[in-house]
């Protein structure tokens, strides 16, 4: 008799549209079917449940997890430049990152996100905290042009990026991204060579492009072409290169980035709270553009929460264009599931044999739920990360009616709370 | 010694920001101090929970909960004459009513609500549950010039508002409301005659207005105006005039509005979801329009969820004119709490002595509320209805620690599941 290492019975698969059980075996979904007669190690019974993709969250800066909501209701610029560097200039540390991490890593797990693509400082604790606890991470720290805490100049920058990729050679869900941090904050000479180390080591590459009108004109001013095009004239772009934000593209630029295969991580709810505005992604979704989404660090958003990031992209895009077919909320599940994950090379965001087992239950047994026509369209529309019940990585379950299990939820949120109040003392 | 009915201990009165007790007497706030010493009939221990005001629900059709997310990725025409209304004319009676009813009301007092401004048919059903779920509701069904389940002709509609508004009298929770349904569903005569009936019984009036781009057109075809002027002409505005929507409006409409002390409840979801466009609300509040707020539907929104409406509304009003100031969080908070309840004469929607004691508390212990550095603000941005622990309306407790205490959970949840059963048979 064939024995799988999780069983899921009885669950309404929602992309097919039918109740079935699910064998899973070494990390994948292996067998889909009514009625598995199978060993398991360990078996779930899901009876009422919906099983559904779990979340790819394609642009984060999780440790920013510890300065949640902090510069509430300012434009991107002030809320940088006088609220968030000279807090991270204070208070990022090792110790920092692990709490903000952890943080931020817990509120993903609880809300049905098992990958997450993050920049920020001393990634390789992020890297640490992220394989303990079971969820995947493409971890880059940001370069730049200027000193920070991680390195004094460009060519440190590089070395320290070479270095931290190698170190992370051989971890399971854990991979090493290059991460120069945006057009504006690097020469084209830094753009080029993080392009070269990223091509040489066979890495992704993140970075920031074209979030707000001022960025433009100052890539404008700067070097005569608007970002896009710059990156173009640098020889940057390529499918292995994850742009987030990509709010402000000109026709010929859209074009440039479908052709290259660019792939395009879009932050709704961050770019809408940052006044940065509204990136036109049904026009990409149109024109055959790779989107996928992702919710930014909680310092701009103020959550991590890619339920809440889907239905409010759904919605948004119907509103902003006055077309109720913009994104449906097929379209929008794949985009916050399926899309991020192939993004970076990885199988999973379908419920379907052959995919890694990367997935989410959730109980539809609340009011807001029911009646219940539509699974999908429901869970993306009406939906809260509350109802999210199971969570499943790479067939592993990190969270179990709504205890995770990987991770030990009060020391983590007492630590928050501790530089919650030194973080508070240093406001006054 | 001084004796309440319901006294709140140790809770974070978020408005002030300071940790106090809350004492309740007869519906009211009336004391709010540190470590009040009172007998008290009921305690609440609060500590470490935010006190904050509830919501008012400015603009619904509770009963639609049976026809949650039906129709997705319609525009409004479309939505209504292809789906809604043929589903409405199939089923709507006073047990779908009733059933409806009920379920929506507990999404609405699971997630923080106590006052709800409702239009659909059998509203005389909607205020039974409503009274007894014990949540506030101004109610009336839609008077339109053509023929529904409710009444043949303007006249028996009319008939039969005044009716109903007398069956409601002496109600404590419950209010009627005169509705006729929008400028393109009544005549310049049926509008005048809503107007004069409900000035006759000194009754609030909701209507729906200037919600698409095509109203406006056809409101101008036919009367030569765009709705709003058209509105005005007829004398129909007044203080006492609720108007949903309000999406388009010209620049001298907004001066009307203004003028006329018009309650505009915005549905910012609703809006997106019908691909209905963006209310310039930050114009609005600008120049001091009364604007409070409402989820609309569940067929179109898809929940009756007022926090992340809130959430909602504050991002979207930045992006959508780049200006991270459009819609602070304190403002949004005043414009879902107190505005919504002082447009129809209720002193309630703030924490402080002499309102009535409508309020939440909110259980900030979860991985996406902390660190907690501003309270509101971070609610607004990042909260969730499951943070809701306790719902308290007039003094009486309607949910503690997430369990609805004047309703019957199970029960409703099984009906609104046949419900969906017959439906769905019905669909196919």
């Amino acid at each position: 008799m064939e024995a799988f290492d999780l069983l899921i019975k009885g669950v309404l698969v929602a992309e097919r549209g039918v109740k079935a059980d699910i064998g899973i075996k070494e990390g994948k979904i292996s067998k889909i079917e009514p009625d598995i007669e199978a060993e398991a190690k360990y078996t779930i019974r899901a009876e009422g449940r919906i099983a559904l993709p779990s979340f790819a969250n394609m642009h984060t800066h999780v440790p920013m997890s510890l300065l949640r909501g902090l510069g509430a209701d300012l434009p991107l610029m002030d809320w940088l430049q006088k609220v968030i560097w000279p807090l991270e200039g204070e208070f990022v540390s090792p110790e920092f990152v692990k709490a903000g991490a952890e943080l931020g890593i817990l509120e993903m797990i609880r809300s049905g996100t098992t990958l997450f693509m993050d920049m920020y400082f001393f990634e390789e604790v992020v890297g640490e905290v992220a394989e303990s606890a079971g969820i995947r991470a493409g971890l880059g720290f940001g370069i730049l042009d200027f000193p920070t805490k991680v390195a004094k100049t460009p060519e440190e920058y590089l070395r320290k990026a070479r270095d931290f990729a190698k170190g992370l050679k051989g971890h399971d869900l854990v991979f090493p991204v290059i991460c120069p941090h945006a057009p504006y904050t690097c020469s084209p000479d830094t753009l080029r060579r993080a392009k070269e180390l990223a091509e040489e080591l066979g890495l992704y590459l993140h970075i920031h492009v074209a979030e707000t009108k001022g960025e433009v004109e100052r890539i404008k001013k700067e070097f005569g072409k608007t970002p896009v095009s710059h990156l173009e004239s640098v020889s940057f772009l390529s499918e292995k290169v994850l742009c987030a934000h990509m709010v402000y593209l000109t026709e010929e630029e859209v074009e440039i980035v479908r052709e290259r295969g660019v792939k395009v991580a879009h932050c709704p709810e961050s770019n809408l709270k940052l006044a940065s505005g509204i990136a036109p992604i049904p026009e990409y979704v149109r024109k055959g553009v790779h989107v996928c989404l992702g919710t930014d660090g909680s310092a701009s958003n103020d959550n991590l929460d890619m339920l809440e990031e889907t239905s409010t992209m759904a919605k948004l895009h119907k509103g902003a264009t006055l077309d109720a077919k913009a994104i449906d909320a097929r379209t929008a599940l794949k985009i916050a599931t399926e899309n991020g994950f192939s993004a970076v090379g990885i199988k999973a965001g379908k419920v379907e044999e052959g995919y890694e087992a990367d997935l989410i239950l959730i109980n539809p047994d609340s009011p807001h739920l029911q009646p219940l026509y539509d699974p999908i369209a429901q869970v993306v529309y009406s939906a809260k990360s509350s109802d999210i019940e199971t969570v499943i990585c790479k067939g592993r379950v990190l969270m179990e009616k709504r205890e995770v299990k990987t991770m030990d939820e009060e020391r983590i949120l007492y630590e928050a709370k501790r530089w919650g109040e030194r973080i508070g003392s240093f406001l006054k």
